[in-house]
């Protein structure tokens, strides 16, 4: 292990991060289940890109069978591709009828902009100020923790708003997250550079997926579209079924965006990624950029996307995350009954947490607990993580065919674990 | 064929290019054949992506048993990519002996440019005004092609050079490319932007891949390595053997780049890329940026890559190159002493063409008649294309397992086509 450790610095460089004090050395999964070199099982309450379980093998097939035949790029005619995108925009609102195939969710971000940036001509854009939404160079500066005097000077070209949080902010309806919104454009327009674009997730998944009632972000959308400007749903964590009740969690959220981002989950941890959009904007983009992606859209992807579809259709896996989700909240709603250090108990499908605090009236974050708990319950053989502004809120988002029996283990450990976790040290 | 035509541009958007007046569908690949969805079989001569050859059995395995085992994130230890990291840097000199493994070569640029900014302190950039680094916002501003009035102004960062030119540029040794890059240099620091980096293919290949003695690119990197800037090497075309002589294509340029940044080939059409860099670098990026790439050195595509190294050098492959480029180069002086339009040959390794001039001494490019001849190409059953400042050089550029009987049907084909194919019309 140390070996291995000393060995990533050398060759990978400082700063590589890692998960858990105690790093995990993975060498094998099986839906839910992962396996360490010791021959130690896990149980995978954390990854969403495999999104319809480790190695599944309807989507290891595919792949398989499609690398045998033919893997090129999209400048010959390939009716993968286009059956690919045809079934995908059918999950989508009429409008959102096209698509760019990327490789990764980073690129299909930093297209949206530019395709808001050639809508409408300006390039200001607003982000939480929790956030993350990639790595280009453009695209990395939407998250505050980068340094904003690196990056060519792009931060000059984000606002940053406050993240919601429904356990701190009282915003039901979200209602005051439109007023600030309201307000970054206004800036926007004032300094000159002019409002392009809102990018957010619909779950506000990185900033601790706060509770909202549905519809929560149509007078966000609503000011957004007074102001000439573009909807950026980045929906690399919260879609293909992931929130139970809808395929998008926009749709959840009761909006139609402008743009939707696309990424992890879709091919199963294959790399592909993509862009869905209106066919005005998707002119606009092709007319005003030159765009070709040497590997996006290759029919080796579009196999391992498609089979992701199929897999999720046949064995209904959004209902899964319906029932699975539901039934975590309630779980966690009696671990918070005899935990105080549980403030708050977040859930949408199959993505749900709690929010450790000192104390229930100030709310302040139990932020080192969280990283106990974390750390202690990789111990215990269970995989998950923290997120959130104060990184005290327990992220766990499991693949999609997580069951019963595999949240009764989670849940049975998190409660030793919790009764187990000083709060102070 | 017209259905597939009108589905792409409905799902997909206007302006996604296609080869060939006439495209072509593609159903079937294997080493360098190809097959259409009429069974037609073509000579793939235009295909670097499939280096080692279409759905090569070596890379098709490594992929498939990886991904019925483990596919996932570099957040948690895995000793492949250790591995593959280990070997790779040990292709290069020893200075370079770190990396990040990215999705796509887009990516690989895109930090590399980031790199040079958190080393340098400075954001001026180098390119030739003819060529093409990828698809970032940031990347797609190196390529003049772009509209330099959208894309988040970061067209200011970028100066762009004088491509090299063998064929009408008097420029044997590389001294007047350097005085080029010199001027450049002071330009960036006369603007108060400063000089960061140049980035260039080593053996300029978008460029029209003019003929270079060998150490062209020496006094180049001693300009930039006297103005405390970075040479970046692009080598996601010109890097694997490619160039016959040498592994990577700076090597044959007699220069140690700061920064290669590496794509295409790299996993044979498995979306896999990367930067290679010496750990002082690495480290400056590291803590000016966080960086972490989903997909990035996954375990499946560390398999793909490291098969792309046994496949190389089980076949040989490097040899391979340099015996056919060789011949290559004589076949096509042959053709040139028949046929008038040739007026240069050109060749690295298994990269070669021939640029088409309507007149021997005024040098005026030929390029609708290369448009015709790449047409006719494919209508004989040989896939190839065109690159250069006029696009009326053949782009040769077959998977790297082409063979002589491979090289004589080209050849055979080109002659009749050339023959055939009327220069003005």
């Amino acid at each position: 292990m140390e070996d291995l450790i000393a060995r990533r610095s050398a060759l990978l460089g400082p700063n590589v991060s890692t998960f858990y004090d105690d790093p995990v050395h993975i060498v094998r999964g099986d839906g839910v289940w992962v396996w360490d070199a010791q021959g130690r099982k896990y149980l995978d309450c954390y990854n969403n890109v495999p999104h319809v379980g480790h190695c599944n093998p309807r989507v290891v097939d595919a792949i398989c069978a499609q690398a045998r035949v033919l893997n090129t790029h999209t400048r010959y005619l390939h009716e993968l591709l286009l059956d690919y995108v045809e079934r995908l925009t059918g999950t989508f609102d009429a409008a959102l009828d096209t698509a760019i195939l990327t490789c990764t969710g980073s690129e299909a971000n930093d297209i949206a902009l530019r395709m808001a940036e050639a809508v409408t001509g300006k390039r200001g854009i607003i982000a939480t100020d929790a956030t993350y939404h990639g790595n280009t160079t453009l695209v990395s500066h939407l998250s505050r923790s980068n340094i904003p005097e690196v990056g060519y000077g792009m931060g000059d070209f984000v606002r940053h708003i406050e993240a919601p949080d429904s356990y701190r902010i009282d915003d039901p309806d979200g209602h005051r997250f439109a007023e600030n919104v309201q307000r970054a454009i206004e800036a926007h327009e004032k300094s000159g550079i002019g409002f392009s674009a809102l990018i957010i997730c619909p779950l506000f998944l990185n900033e601790g997926f706060p509770a909202q009632n549905p519809g929560w972000l149509k007078p966000t959308a609503e000011r957004v579209k007074q102001a000439s400007g573009i909807l950026i749903c980045d929906e690399v964590q919260s879609g293909f079924g992931r929130c139970g009740s809808h395929f998008w969690a926009h749709q959840k959220q009761g909006v139609v965006p402008d743009i939707v981002c696309l990424g992890k989950p879709m091919g199963n941890g294959h790399p592909v990624a993509g862009v869905v959009t209106q066919s005005e904007i998707m002119d606009q983009f092709r007319t005003a950029f030159r765009y070709f992606n040497t590997f996006g859209g290759n029919p080796v992807s579009c196999a391992a996307a498609m089979a992701v579809l199929d897999e999720l259709e046949s064995k209904d896996l959004q209902a899964n995350a319906a029932k699975i989700g539901k039934m975590a909240a309630d779980h966690l709603n009696e671990l918070a009954s005899r935990h105080q250090v549980i403030g708050d108990v977040r859930q949408s499908g199959m993505v749900f947490g709690a929010e450790f605090v000192l104390d229930q009236t100030s709310k302040s974050p139990a932020s080192k607990f969280a990283n106990r708990v974390v750390n202690a319950m990789r111990q215990e053989g269970i995989l998950l993580s923290k997120l959130g502004r104060h990184k005290n809120t327990l992220k766990i988002r499991p693949p999609m065919p997580f069951d019963e029996a595999n949240l009764d283990q989670l849940m049975t450990t998190l409660d030793k674990v919790l009764s187990e976790t000083p709060v102070l040290v």
